[in-house]
């Protein structure tokens, strides 16, 4: 009987390729077969970030994610999951490739949920644009007895704002189309003044504005807002 | 006139040598100062993860940290940043290790205070034991429209209990003498049965236990517990 492959979730960073842990990069470049997100048309930020390390004897499996978002992915992700049982079953590793760090609002688990019960599996962390971007703006974020919350742009209004309302030090994530509405929110709350926005940290388009100077139209998913402690002033 | 050295903050993983990233690791073998958070008996976790990548050519700082918590560290950093400037002045770059992200509840951002208005610095993010936690512990923490809660168990009972009924996810940090109350809060919220304790996440010493079968004296600073968003179940 063949012994079935081990199954890793690779946390690959937030867009610069130096920002690979040595862990990563020694699985990258040693597993027969790698998986990686998609876009319909072919995008793959994952591809990109990791192309300097991939061999030409490596298998690629590209994982194909709707365009449409309203669409579900979970068929997507079913079909993908086959592809990889495939390899995992004849014995070959197969290396799933995450932006940032896998297991936060990362799509390798998706993955994770279907085959993890049924393969050797493990994931290797990987550097979160939320943590790369405090560092890309050159502000500490948190220190002492601050309470980091980290929010999705996609709550509806009323959350939104009720969870902005009683935070020391916050990263606003996925914030694209949700960013007037976060900006209203902001001013209304006095805190559009600590807000330092960025988007796409480390890539090469990186990109950093003064967030009462942004177009609310040109705000890409890839972006953040940071609203560091307070108490850095004083450190 | 010599040019001025660099000072970069890097940030060098919770604990495994191998979860550097691949930059952090180029920086550290290539400069010629590094520098370290040290305790008061000699001890430093920063330069124990770090050991493998030193070179015997390079100079090594030592920053001396109070053992005694109530001592404030502040006089200990204003010794440090003196000697990091004595080199930075000659024209020699300096790293100061830092573990986990530096950003993050950090100690380098005493150090960023201090010398960044002076000096060319860049920070190299790292992996925060935070994230680094769920992916030892196997469990997905976030995913599309959950808040994620960093809350430090340093806090007091009644802030503490404020902050924990509201999250969606939490990670709780710094638990060391601390476990019980946060122990006491859990159960009386009804949050203990999700809860997932870790301690020295990737370090060697690394160990998970049932939080009920926990001993409150024998959790070290260096632990956490992590509570995942209700929704992984339904992934």
């Amino acid at each position: 009987m063949t012994e079935l492959g081990k199954l890793y979730g690779l946390g690959i960073g937030p867009g610069d390729p130096e920002l690979l842990t040595l862990k990563a990069h020694r699985i990258l470049t040693t597993v027969p077969v790698i998986a990686y997100p998609t876009s319909e048309n072919g995008k793959s930020l994952a591809r990109a970030i990791a192309a300097d390390f991939i061999g030409s004897d490596q298998i690629e499996i590209p994982m194909y994610l709707p365009f449409n978002i309203q669409e579900s992915s979970q068929p997507y992700y079913d079909q993908a999951a086959q592809q990889i049982t495939q390899h995992l079953k004849i014995g070959q590793d197969v290396a799933v490739l995450c932006e940032g760090e896998p297991m936060l609002y990362g799509s390798f688990m998706y993955i994770f949920q279907r085959l993890s019960g049924k393969f050797s599996t493990e994931v290797v962390p990987g550097i979160s644009s939320i943590m790369a971007s405090t560092a890309m703006l050159g502000v500490p974020i948190t220190y002492r007895n601050d309470v980091l919350s980290v929010i999705p742009a996609t709550l509806d209004e009323v959350k939104l704002r009720d969870r902005l309302a009683v935070v020391d030090a916050v990263v606003i994530i996925k914030l694209g189309r949700h960013f007037a509405k976060v900006r209203k929110i902001l001013d209304e709350l006095g805190l559009l003044h600590r807000a330092l926005y960025i988007e796409r940290a480390t890539q090469t388009e990186q990109r950093i504005v003064n967030i009462t100077e942004l177009e609310p139209t040109e705000v890409p998913y890839w972006s953040l807002i940071l609203i560091p402690s307070h108490f850095s002033d004083q450190l």
